[in-house]
């Protein structure tokens, strides 16, 4: 019955998302130094892994969940464009030869190998400090002349996004992973570096947009509980693609975390009961959407497209 | 004249300084997640920067800017923290085998010799994120019920800092270093690597201390400029420690400065005229103060100490 729908809306659900990751982009594009501010190595560097074809995951997200309680997205871009920056800088420097030593990215080469590993490193100090400094600019300009209240949003998104993403957020999620590092690992840890790793900052993408779009209480909770399930569900098809996808279509070689002996949902549950979680992860994320009407169809069809992606 | 005023003043100015940086020291602590949190390894990594024994210059600062606009200092401590770790994650990412590559710093080995080089980059990403966090987390504490401007205090505060650390400002000044390695640099070069790695956030700390202190347009200019000849002085005292200083002192060997071929004050301008140039940096410093009284005595004191610093 479902696959009907999915079939019929993906279409749509593709167009949307397109435009709206031009959207992003065209954000992205202004709230980074041009190319040619001094030092321009830096800036080069910057912008050259922040432009290397990123699916614009979180910043949908926040945008998503903006629309979901009916906010205005305007209002919303700024920290979506933050989310993104987190996000990208978290992988120049986990692409590092001291942390997973990769060469290659989305099938281009990492930061590092074009830039050299100090330059590196800085351009992803620069994204992330830059990601604070455009949340605190965005607010400081919504919140001229508003009410304490518009101020205290931004204050509490700034809060919740260096949760997500410090040491007992997705850095710590990182340490985990590399503690982890060609160790056969149980369920509970690998559940702990997804969590951390990956998932707190996805989660926190749709507490952004629901909470500076204005959301109630009642709805920030309802889209966190959705990104908790949808971070979860991405996750596992990640692992599953890793196997089964093709490295064209991945920009990774397939089977990377199996020569990596990597632990993986597949890995520890088998593909079948692998892929039985993902779909009941996507399953709870849908009913997680039920307080909202045709606002949040967006998130719906983003949960269930994610069964059938293929990068 | 002058040197009597000095010599008298000094000891009280190091007991006041010793008693600002114990009291520093003990928010520091509470600061961060505690050592047992998990991941356990990041938060001692994290923990064994901040407390390698630095002289807390920046909150010091900003204490002290903000007992000069006779404000609350409880108001700044969170933001004087958040300085410090700033700091400290520069120096961590510095030290780097893929930057500085620096063994020893003040005289203990450093982040990445003792918890290796992944564990040193996350550990300055950690206390990055950390401060932005902490910053967030007392903007939203002190603005709760408060007018709006509390809050646009807290933010404009959040921005500059973001400003000086980032791209255009610390990063950017270490990059620029790095480009100049091994290269004879001219004085305009020279001056903008410093005002940027070092002399932004110096200058932003005495900022920090006067904005949320509450002082006027005029009061946070006066003592911006006071920063800015501050942020020299400490620089040219730096390099000429470095050639005279005794390495016990100083915590790195005398004369690595010259070793490495970096250009420095002495090296370009000889060591009489470098001595001079502090000397013409702390008067400014000092006339800077000059719409002040006895408020500001902390400050005047601590740019005249500068000339007698031995580490």
């Amino acid at each position: 019955m479902q696959v009907e729908t999915i079939a019929q809306q993906t279409y749509d659900l593709k167009k949307e998302l397109k435009k709206m990751a031009q959207q992003i982009d065209q954000a992205l594009v202004k709230a980074l130094p041009e190319e040619e501010a001094i030092p321009s190595i830096i800036h080069q560097s910057m912008r050259y892994s922040l432009f290397a074809g990123g699916k614009r995951l979180r910043p949908l997200l926040a945008l998503a969940a903006c629309q979901a309680v009916q906010g205005d997205q305007n209002k919303v871009m700024a920290a979506a464009c933050a989310l993104e920056m987190i996000h990208t800088y978290s992988l120049i420097h986990d692409d590092l030869p001291a942390m997973d030593d990769d060469d290659l990215r989305r099938g281009k080469p990492t930061n590092h190998i074009v830039y050299g590993e100090a330059m590196a490193i800085l351009a992803g100090d620069g994204l992330l400090t830059r990601a604070f400094g455009l949340l605190a600019e965005a607010a400081f300009a919504e919140a001229k002349g508003q009410s304490a209240e518009v101020a205290q949003r931004y204050l509490q998104v700034i809060t919740e996004i260096a949760q997500a993403s410090g040491s007992q957020g997705m850095i710590g999620g990182q340490v985990m992973d590399m503690e982890a590092e060609e160790k056969a690992i149980d369920l509970p840890t690998m559940e702990y570096i997804h969590q951390h790793k990956t998932g707190a900052l996805i989660k926190t993408s749709l507490r952004t947009g629901a909470i500076l779009g204005g959301g109630s209480h009642e709805a920030i909770e309802a889209l966190s509980a959705y990104g908790e399930y949808l971070g979860l569900a991405f996750q596992i098809t990640d692992d599953l693609l890793d196997i089964q996808g093709d490295t064209e279509k991945l920009g990774k070689p397939v089977g990377s975390d199996e020569k990596n002996q990597k632990s993986t949902y597949p890995s520890l549950l088998g593909v079948e009961k692998a892929r039985e979680a993902a779909e009941e992860a996507v399953q709870s994320a849908v009913e997680a959407l039920e307080p909202f009407g045709s606002e949040a169809e967006l998130l719906r069809q983003l949960a269930l497209y994610l069964l059938e992606r293929e990068n």
